[in-house]
């Protein structure tokens, strides 16, 4: 407490005494009163010492940040871009509680489980904060018993991981997740998820990228095939996952000392990761000696290849490849798995900035069944946008002055050079409004013609509605042209339709349609 | 552990030791791997079997709920209609996180703090998740140092409250804040959130409200005048808030058992909140003997006068009550506060729903000042609209068929009544999403036609192309119109823009649009 507050809390003591002295002498209500206030007076001169001054530092949790109104303006029409697409494909939207029962979320996540955020025990249940929207899904859809749904789920998710916040890596940051639940014929699906994906990368227009696919199955007949025991699988394709960020040195390196790989292994392992490409690469690898003997090596391979050939007849095919050295973090994927990744850096202002991975996704036919008492299965198979680089890669444009956003859409600004016409723009605002107007006005009784007019102008608003006393007198009000500064008189009662013939005409010019 | 899974146990376990046999046999590789591969797959079933059965109910947690594609189609399309009411005013947009540093929400809410999440303490910061959006936005306010803002925020917010879900009382649920900051002349902005309201409950169409308005000093002056000590107004004013749920009589029997209030000042509390009305009761209580000599009622009073003459002004005053009961529960208002009623009960089906409070705000100036090293005020006045009890009418409408709504915008289903046409239908449907047109096929290989028919009825897609070997070796596909199934031939060259024509004019149709 402050020593101000201190000498506060004495004078408060001081005069409820002399109060209750007052009262106890029964002294004249109007004296008490008197002295009352001056009591209310200072104990609400304490109510605002008492908060402070402000002992903690004023700032977000770390990992996480607001949002602007820019960067709310980028980031409503990112995401808006995104649901086009996922609608588009006849994606329904659902949503789950940002947390859930721990044990949801227990044992679906391997190493990462260290990175989920639980509640404090407050009597009843024991929660956690949603480390993805997969999950939920899978809970989602064994809860109700669904066994087809094609959904999109945006939403935001939270690792207590280290975060990187100028590169976009957050402890809560967005989701966009599009999945296709149900049994179907083999990459049917599978395919459609990739040409969602080139569509929204597409459509952010956000440089060149390459979708890398792979698939669960061919691994780990690739593991098998080289000599790793079958209990070593998913930590060999963690550390193979590294392969995008280490060189395979490191990586092998890693495989023998804490895997418990043989380097005999680890060097056939090197020699398939290697390589990339396309159906040839498929065929090939289907006639090779050791993974043509391995049965999952064989159905991961036919499934690459069916699956190009479906990417082939979307016209997409020039953006994937086959690479084997994907292997992805997550343990619940069983069958393709790809990944979407920047090609290019992204040039911002004089600078380059790196984006990498963007997209990614797989499908994971096992998860549902976890949460059904009788292991019903459900087969899914989806992608994941990771849009919080794109927001940062825009806001940067933003900042360099590469992009300009409007935060807000009025179309009318309803001004007033003279004194006491506040009541005339409050009606007029009113009747802008009813006809559905984006209209504003000041909050000041009197303000200066030049105040409104530069707001106007920082804002963007195209159009000001000007009231005079000589031209309400004459039934007229003016209309200025904010950018051209030509003002018209139209009569005041056609008012609003002479706005909406304008309005409608500015945002013609601006999209540039007929 | 099921039994089928110990029974597993055993034969992974023997199987394994027949592999190690191998081994150490050095018997042909060949060999070892085939055995290899049994252990493989019997391993593969055990992680099906390991995971369950389900040793936990399968639920979300108490008091949230999960929202299925046509809660959701109903919640994007009241949130749409609120944010365009928001747009229509200038508000920006502007997001915070779903935690704050529990420092943040301490010592705002008075005694419901309760009813605040806290995180687990897992190393680093304490945080807890937010209640409301207010005090985040005046965090923010505070933190960047800004003195004028009109935002909104649309957001979940979180309160260990007891749930009574079927009338829409969630420990997780939206809340829709339109709130301005800023220095401004008296009641201006404060008349603009009525008007907004009224704007948002007129769009919802859910039936008659009252706008109930009040004020704080006016209550403290009413306090002060009826013999309440200042240390028991915040008290008392909590107790005058149960009004709306309980009678006079047991209000007056907490405020004089629990709140220590006199009897003679409560009787005199119980004959003002009775009161209600418009400027003609506000001018009758600035002559009233005991508020007259009230200064905080004097301002007060003023202040509603005020307030009800720019309501005239933007033609909402019929839609306003000034009522002295109106208390508001939350600490931090200092100003005008009001509530937004539905006056009648909602039919839905052959039963009427009773919804009451449907929005409530007011003014808070002192709440920005908390957060500033230097007590730097920001005044500020908002309006929170509790959307989850408008969710809830229109889903037991829809439960009730009253309403009906569509989950996806699919305008076109490409169909095939033959076999092997998939690579046909892939090449059609990216076409057609290339063109930006809404789209869905079948992901089975081969699809009966009547179960292709019945999805288009059965989700209200409007059209679908029907692909045929006769039709394509013509040069021609057909479309379908799903409701007058009538088909047509239409040059398949043409698709794309045939389509286009049929889904414009048809949108005309359900717009009623010329």
């Amino acid at each position: 407490m402050t020593d101000s507050a201190e000498s506060l809390l004495l004078k408060i003591k001081e005069q409820g005494d002399l109060v209750r002295k007052l009262k106890a002498a029964k002294e004249s209500n109007e004296k008490i009163q008197e002295e009352v206030s001056k009591l209310l007076a200072l104990k609400a001169q304490l109510n605002t010492e008492d908060a402070g001054p402000q002992k903690f530092t004023l700032k977000t949790p770390k990992g996480t940040r607001d949002y602007n109104p820019q960067q709310m303006s980028i980031r409503n029409d990112v995401l808006q871009k995104i649901i086009t697409v996922f609608k588009r494909h006849g994606a329904e939207c659902i949503d789950t509680p940002v947390f859930e029962l721990k044990e949801v979320l227990t044992g679906k996540y391997g190493e990462d489980s260290k990175l989920i955020y639980d509640l404090k025990d407050q009597g009843g249940e024991i929660l956690s904060l949603r480390y993805d929207l997969t999950v939920p899904l899978a809970r989602y859809l064994a809860m109700n018993k669904i066994t087809n749904l094609k959904r999109y789920h945006i939403a935001k998710v939270y690792r207590r991981d280290n975060p990187a916040m100028t590169r976009g890596r957050y402890r809560e940051f967005y989701q966009c997740d599009f999945d296709i639940a149900g049994a179907y014929d083999p990459m049917v699906p599978d395919a459609e998820c990739l040409k969602v994906v080139t569509e929204i990368l597409d459509t952010l227009n956000i440089g060149q990228y390459v979708l890398k696919i792979n698939h669960r199955r061919l691994l780990d007949g690739m593991f098998e095939a080289c000599g790793v025991p079958a209990d070593k699988f998913r930590a060999t394709c963690s550390t193979v996952d590294k392969l995008d960020k280490s060189p395979w040195d490191e990586v092998r390196t890693e495989m023998i000392n804490e895997k418990g790989v043989t380097p005999e292994a680890a060097d056939k392992i090197g020699e398939y990761v290697r390589l990339n490409g396309g159906t040839e690469l498929a065929e090939k690898l289907l006639k090779d000696e050791k993974l043509s003997k391995t049965k999952a090596a064989v159905e991961g391979l036919e499934g690459i290849k069916l699956l190009l050939e479906y990417c082939a007849l979307f016209g997409i095919k020039d953006k994937i490849l086959f690479d084997l050295s994907l292997a992805r973090g997550l343990d619940y994927y069983t069958g393709v798995i790809y990944e979407a990744v920047l090609t290019q850096p992204i040039k911002i202002g004089n600078e380059e900035q790196t984006v990498g991975s963007i997209a990614g996704g797989g499908r994971y036919d096992n998860l549902v069944g976890m949460f059904d008492s009788k292991h019903k299965q459900v087969p899914c198979v989806g992608v994941s946008v990771g849009v919080e680089r794109v927001f940062s890669v825009l806001e940067a444009k933003l900042a360099a002055g590469d992009i300009a956003v409007r935060t807000s859409d009025i179309d009318v600004y309803v001004a007033s050079a003279q004194k006491n016409f506040l009541e005339e723009r409050i009606k007029v605002c009113a009747e802008l409004w009813n006809a559905g107007i984006k209209t504003e006005q000041s909050y000041k009784k009197n303000p200066k013609m030049l105040n409104q007019l530069q707001h106007c102008e920082e804002n963007g608003i195209p159009l000001a509605v000007v009231l005079g006393q000589s031209e309400l007198e004459r039934g007229v009000v003016k209309i200025r042209n904010i950018v051209s500064r030509q003002e018209d008189e139209v009569p005041r009662d056609s008012l609003v339709q002479e706005l909406k013939t304008r309005i409608s005409a500015l945002n013609k010019e601006i999209n540039g349609t007929s």
